[in-house]
């Protein structure tokens, strides 16, 4: 294992430290690991939290700051936070007006997301709703969910809903747009290599040399079929004619997201947009926003994933509103 | 080799298909592989045209957009673009207050950028003043070089010199400005892995599983020296020291560029980060800006590299104008 590390047990609170001084916006609470606004809590706004396990930056705590995330709990890599470190992220973003909880759809996150929003309110007293992504096509159960896994449509959930707390909007209606934003939108990914996770020291699973993994997991975990490597034509059709058969895409307009796992260079992510593209067109669906780069990763893994979401007026309107996080930044 | 690719000898053409369809705001000339700002030329605006071997992405395309680039000429992977292609990109942006080149100090970049500024001048009548990068204290030269590598300096330089001639400053104003970041700036990179190059199918270099490449280049070519792999707080000093050594960078404070080589997850990028801090800080040098992420890759390369930069007063001030480009963008 090459990796730039020191202690494999202390990736994430180094990293964090890192985090933390590159960044005076944000404030970093080292002992819970969470990632938070440096201006949280925001009396009257809702607070978006969202967290899971690290090693899919920039997901979640590159997606804090103004129009995004309040706070972000970061659990160990892979690892779902604790309750307490979600809990002091929901307290510590209670500005009066409710906390939403963004989870991905992993069993354990979920639980300790739901145990969290408890205690908060038997605590702090904040009021918690939470919204569940679940926008993998690969696979209806998987090693770590029932239910489909919670993935790309994460980070549009994200930047939509944070652009509605932002605006002043109520919790439910917050929440109603996440829910809109996440039923609206679907996403397919591959892998080319494994990743490496620093506490394991070897691939997480093994790939042969001319082999590919479809569908696979942000975690690793297998996907639909394993099929010789192919040419990015054909590998974008394998990512993109799943979520076509799964919704109609027809209407107003999608944002198009090709995603990387981590290790794929940006060269190959263009080269893999314009195929997706083509398929749109090829489709019939039209394409009013794009969205090209690594945002939801896997380590070290190369591979990508295409998102697709349906975009009406109000969720358009809100993906272009200003935005300040480190990952993602336009308008301010 | 495991790309999401189709023909190697396509990959350039058809990933800035794909750049030209996710990003309307600019205009690809694709006979030429030139990426401008749709809104080019500006009329009274110096241009500011940069361009090289592919396979740095971001780099240079990436920073084509308001307050830095007008243009990016783009070579084939590690292959400097030829003249025509310069020429066009230097035609392409002159609103008649002159073309500034900036040109990484490779013995092939230089060749053709001073004989497009010949050509350019001869056609079109652009005035055009190059700005050539060397800020690598790897080596003195190379083996595409002569003199010091231009590096991570040179996005430093795009986004600097980029925000003077938004201002409307002189062709000889931004030129200065553009020196003085390259004369302030120094870098140094490691390597934890070779990169592959699609044409040739295999990595560039052999690099055993206990080694690193200490001062590589962005094209693989050989550093310093190979070591055994460190920790990362090793690792840093190995880059940090010999910039330190090479600069006094007491003053006003430095803008402080942790740079991934591609295939290095954002965890590690911010974890080097932390380390790079810390020397500084014992160091006594002060940080006034940072930057972390992948700004000037070498493909698939695992590794990164440190860029320290002696800011004054309107370096800072042009740092944090607005600037708006795929991958470096604030303010708009």
């Amino acid at each position: 294992m090459k990796k730039l590390i020191n202690d494999p047990a202390n990736v994430l609170s180094e990293s964090l430290l890192g985090v933390a001084a590159a960044h005076p916006e944000l404030r970093v609470d080292h002992e819970h690991k969470v990632i938070f606004r440096a201006d949280a809590p925001r009396p009257g706004k809702v607070g978006l939290v969202s967290g899971g396990g690290s090693g899919h930056e920039p997901l979640h705590g590159g997606f804090v700051g103004h129009g995004m995330l309040d706070a972000a709990a970061c659990g160990e890599v892979f690892t779902s936070p604790v309750p307490d470190q979600i809990t002091a992220a929901t307290n510590g973003v209670d500005g009066g007006a409710g906390v939403l909880h963004i989870v991905k759809n992993y069993t354990g996150d979920v639980m300790n997301f739901e145990m969290a929003a408890e205690m908060a309110g038997a605590t702090g007293g904040a009021e918690v709703v939470a919204v569940v992504t679940d926008d993998d096509v690969a696979v209806q159960d998987s090693l770590y969910t029932v239910g489909r896994r919670g993935v790309g449509v994460t980070v549009l959930v994200e930047k939509i809903a944070g652009a509605a707390a932002e605006a002043g909007r109520s919790l439910s209606d917050v929440a109603a747009v996440a829910r809109r934003v996440n039923a609206e939108g679907r996403s397919m990914g591959l892998a080319l290599t494994s990743c490496t996770v620093p506490a394991a020291g070897k691939p997480t699973f093994d790939l042969p040399a001319d082999q590919i993994e479809v569908g696979i997991g942000i975690h690793g975990e297998p996907g639909r079929t394993r099929v010789p490597l192919a040419p990015a034509a054909e590998l974008a059709r394998m990512l993109v004619d799943p979520i076509l058969d799964d919704l109609d895409f027809a209407g107003d307009g999608v944002l198009a997201f090709v995603n990387g796992m981590g290790g794929t260079p940006l060269i190959e992510l263009y080269l893999m947009y314009h195929e997706v593209d083509r398929l749109l067109a090829k489709a019939g669906v039209s394409v009013a926003r794009s969205l090209v780069g690594n945002y939801i990763t896997s380590l070290d893994m190369a591979g990508c994933s295409v998102t697709l979401l349906k975009l009406d007026d109000e969720m358009l309107r809100l993906w272009d509103a200003p935005v300040r996080t480190p990952a993602l930044r336009w308008g301010l």
